[in-house]
């Protein structure tokens, strides 16, 4: 590895200049695993004040984590927003750099580093999927220094061809933007154009560092200048070089789509808004909930945009909305709506039922961080950053007509059933509802839990974590591990629950040793029905190869924790509807202050009614 | 998913076609994860009567698998030919196709089927080893029908943006064939093109099939002509068009390459031939083998070329080389040769001692694969396959004159030490040389276990599995089961052994449950030295980034095993030098009827001296 050489005293290295942005973005933990061309990197983390390493088990889970860590830091600075002013102005938590202050407020942005292709290459999946559902991640690939790489050299990790730059391309299609670090003269200006992309598209960046570059010593004087233009906002376009007569046109096409919309809201009988993933990703939830104040109308939530305000029915809040597949009253009352305005929506098949909105785009308003349709106008260009607060004061009132009722999925609502039997998902997924706390990250595993949650009332001030649109089974496991480092950060003490399936969680579960590792304390309820359940319900009810091994939950935390001061851990087994109730009410249990795996016994096709119906819609679209 | 149609007599589905195809070149085992998009096609799987299914915990895991068991079937292969007579041509093994007869003897190839995005995805390294290792490896892709992705469909296990082919840029760079399924009339052609290129050129191949090409009706006679023509050897080259004319002009060049090589042996005082990693890939051991014994010449191999021949000293084998890390012994006698002949050389750093090689030019001879180097004098198209079977005869016997001790790593030279301290490295691995028995399996993980395999004597007809080059680590327990389930195939019985550290088998230990739920029987030796000892010893010795969480080793076989019919385990803790020789010497050991972990407890730092020598010149090299 490269020495370090002599700073003079208004100089960084390169590596440390990188950690010092990191740090001014409010990141304090870097994921990844060691690998031998990010050794001396990690000396430099290892020194750096601020931000920490996460060793994790292997890259795949890392990338999982540091997406973990990056939605609960976004969905912590929607609730400071929550605390705010509606005139309070985005971007304005940022702080000047240089000083310790950060750029917070800004985005809550993840970090991983691997090694050079093995270790990067293991990472691809979970990028992709931080791409997808919009998590702005850094990914910070240590390589081989310049000078071998300019030799062609056949190294390990290498396709032994003399090439290294045949693995950003598996990147390609999955970032925002990458940066392969050549040139030492540009190396800092490539770091802030890549953070500044993940940052402004809420998407992953790809960055290589070579071995010879992090001791390159760079101006301090950089750091002083912030990623983020202070005079900007959240979005893309507004960071573009505007000049006046610029802002006065947009000043002018945001008063045209305002008329456009007060003229559809004057006329509409009972207007309602939807709120879906992008309000949380580009962080205006503040700005929807004073919407929704101003204007006294309902809101529901899509799959991917619970929790974006808190899911109280004082607050205007009146369910999940998922097409064919919601609970049928809420479903009555969303379909009379006859005008929805959709905020940040991303209709993906099982974010809508695969597809199953019924609404005429003559009913429709979306409002989208980079554009705006009304009806079938395409506005380009108008944001919901500046769109949502003009419409607060513009629109008038119009209190909603039609009530849903208040047992349709707001508040637990747990069926009868035998207590010496074991719990069905019907029940179970409403006793949740009663177990969260105020302040709970809960964590749901795509397939039962993504489906159960959705009947599943979440409490004030909580988050919900679920790969609903990329879906890709395992990313729970190692994201709770990121969203146990994230909570631990936020002012005060939130509980961390992962709710999985003995199926999901084999593809990841070594990163359960992690957080037993970093002494973290979530609780982990691993829901024990013998295989793929998610997987036979679309196709192959009863096929072999929907079977999987079977594991010995009471004994993982055991197995994990062999270090010579142990870490306190519990395990709990729920084989009936009585068990698991006494142990949700087991103030042990509640507290939450060790690690704790929940096996709750359940029978082996039995399913939350929405993925039943989600299972059977899938089959028949893939047959069509 | 769509349904199977009415099929006529002379026909197949496509998904059975694919399968049949597989079938033809011995592949008797797909390894994956089911996913909502492969499912039709698994109920074929799980109906073929020559194709099964390997469920495994995740896809990165499943790729090695597939690694694995390609390269052990290769091997097998290898030893096959070992048994032929020299003149036997190559190829020659392939069957007649249509019949249950396997086109086996061309080449060993592993399967993989995912799912579209979140499976293919978590795949990539493992496919980018095959590739840099060169194992023909074919990655079977479940997508969405054609229609739904002409539709642009916004489904789950996408990006949301309605593209379906940015996943394959993924696998540009490191597969050597792609086919993307989009047109009914040339699927089965896509497939077979994708297979050839996979065989020919001992690499992976990618391909997709839509759920709605699944049960594509194919025409049956098209598994009448085989994959690879019988008339045509190994190698690409040799499977283009050729006319006589182009035949003739072959020979003439291939009779000039082996004047100019005599001319060079007939100087020589001391020859010798370094067999490497492409010998066994491309299944010309059996020609070096025949090579050897009609010039009686001593061979030694490099890590990547180990077992490629039997390692008997009668057989005229002088032991492994690999530049500065040689054991001095073997290291003096082969640098004074005068001609060094390579067969399949790959000179990667781990595989040569950081490029440590002493020979000038003009003492270089290098037959590969596709060419063949002699001296400065580069010949294109002349391949080892041809080639060797020309020297052999025309290359006049040269009996070595320096012979290197018999205890240079020939066979086991175990030094003292005490009973009861823990075992050493330098001790540990001439051990296990007398523990292996003919016909072992091998695996050894990038690190402790590669660089300290250098130091056992491999018996006779015994397989070393071992990913020099790319070196990802965590690679060698999923390849244990292709290796286990690929040696289930040999003609006789085989133990197959796993070396690997406690750090390494944390980044894919869920594949372990697999080889128990399948009831397979490794011997895992995890060498419990509490952390990434090779990254330590090239930088951060006491760095904490390189310590990992404690795991108990005795509780792994139990936590994974939970089924109702538990499988019989045994697990074994080696504390001292002493318990460890009581287990290796234990008949119940070794008799490998069931899984066994073998927990031995080692010192932190202490290392094998060949890792410790490179640890000392990758850190030089990067510091450079």
């Amino acid at each position: 590895m490269s020495k370090p050489g002599q700073l003079a005293d208004d100089q960084v290295y390169l590596g440390t200049y990188l950690l010092d942005r990191l740090a001014q973005l409010d990141v304090k933990q870097l994921f990844g695993v060691p690998g031998d061309f990010n050794l001396t990197f990690l000396d430099l983390v290892e020194d750096h004040k601020n931000v920490d390493w996460v060793g994790c088990a292997n890259e795949l889970n890392a990338s999982y984590a540091a997406d973990g860590y990056a939605r609960v830091k976004q969905a912590q600075l929607n609730q400071i927003h929550e605390g705010e002013q509606a005139d309070s102005k985005p971007g304005q938590a940022q702080g000047s750099s240089g000083s310790n202050k950060t750029q917070g407020g800004v985005r809550g942005l993840g970090a991983l580093l691997t090694t050079q292709g093995v270790g990067e290459l293991s990472a691809v999946n979970g990028i992709a999927g931080a791409y997808a559902e919009r998590v702005p991640v850094i990914h910070i690939v240590g390589v081989a220094s310049t000078k071998l790489q300019k030799s062609r050299a056949l190294l390990h990790h290498t396709l032994g061809d003399g090439q290294f730059t045949v693995f950003e391309q598996a990147y390609q299609g999955i970032t925002c933007a990458r940066a392969f670090l050549r040139r030492a003269e540009e190396a800092a200006d490539e770091i802030d154009r890549v953070l500044l992309a993940a940052l402004t598209t809420a998407r992953p960046a790809y960055l290589t560092l070579p071995t010879d570059f992090v001791f390159l010593p760079v101006s301090k004087k950089r750091l002083e200048t912030p990623i983020i233009p202070e005079s900007v906002g959240f979005d893309e376009k507004d960071v573009l070089p505007t000049g006046k007569k610029v802002e006065a046109e947009q000043q002018k096409r945001l008063q045209f789509v305002v008329k456009e919309i007060s003229r559809l809201w004057e006329d509409a009988k009972e207007p309602i808004v939807l709120v879906d993933a992008c309000a949380i990703r580009y962080g205006v939830c503040h700005l929807v909930r004073d919407l929704v104040h101003a204007t006294k109308v309902k809101f529901y939530t899509t799959p991917l945009g619970r929790a974006a305000l808190d899911e109280v029915q004082e607050n205007g809040y009146g369910g999940v909305y998922v097409g064919e597949i919601t609970d049928p009253k809420v479903k009555e009352v969303v379909e009379k709506s006859d005008l929805v305005m959709m905020v940040g929506s991303l209709k993906s098949d099982f974010n809508t039922g695969e597809f199953s909105y019924p609404f005429e785009q003559e009913q429709v308003i979306e409002l989208h961080s980079d554009h705006t349709l009304v009806q079938f106008a395409h506005y380009p260009d108008v944001s919901f950053h500046l769109l949502l607060p003009a419409l607060a004061k513009a629109l008038k009132p119009k209190p909603a007509v039609s009530q849903p009722p208040s047992d349709a999925g707001l508040k637990t609502n747990i069926p009868d059933g035998d207590k010496n039997a074991m719990v069905k998902q019907a029940a179970f997924w409403p006793m949740v509802g009663e177990f969260l706390q105020e302040g709970d990250v809960v964590l749901a595993e795509t397939g039962t839990s993504s489906f159960g949650i959705l009947a599943t009332p979440l409490p004030k001030g909580s988050t919900l974590i679920s790969q609903v649109l990329w879906g890709s089974i395992g990313f729970v496991t190692p994201a709770t591990l990121g969203a146990l480092l994230a909570a631990k950060e936020a002012p005060r003490p939130r509980r961390v629950v992962l709710f999985t399936g003995d199926g999901s969680i084999q593809l990841t579960v070594q990163e359960v040793a992690t957080m037993v590792r970093y002494g973290l304390k979530p609780i982990i309820v691993v829901l024990n029905n013998d295989g793929y359940t998610i997987e036979k319900l679309i196709h192959g009810e009863t096929a072999r190869y929907n079977d999987i091994s079977s594991w010995k939950w009471q004994s993982m935390l055991d197995f994990f924790n062999a270090s010579s001061q142990p870490f306190p851990t519990k395990s709990w087994l729920a084989n009936t509807r009585g068990e698991l109730e006494a142990i949700l009410h087991d103030k042990e249990f509640q507290a939450a202050d060790k690690i704790q795996v929940l096996e709750v016994k359940m029978e082996k096709l039995d399913a939350p009614e929405a993925l039943v119906k989600q299972g059977k819609l899938s089959a028949q679209l893939n047959a069509a």
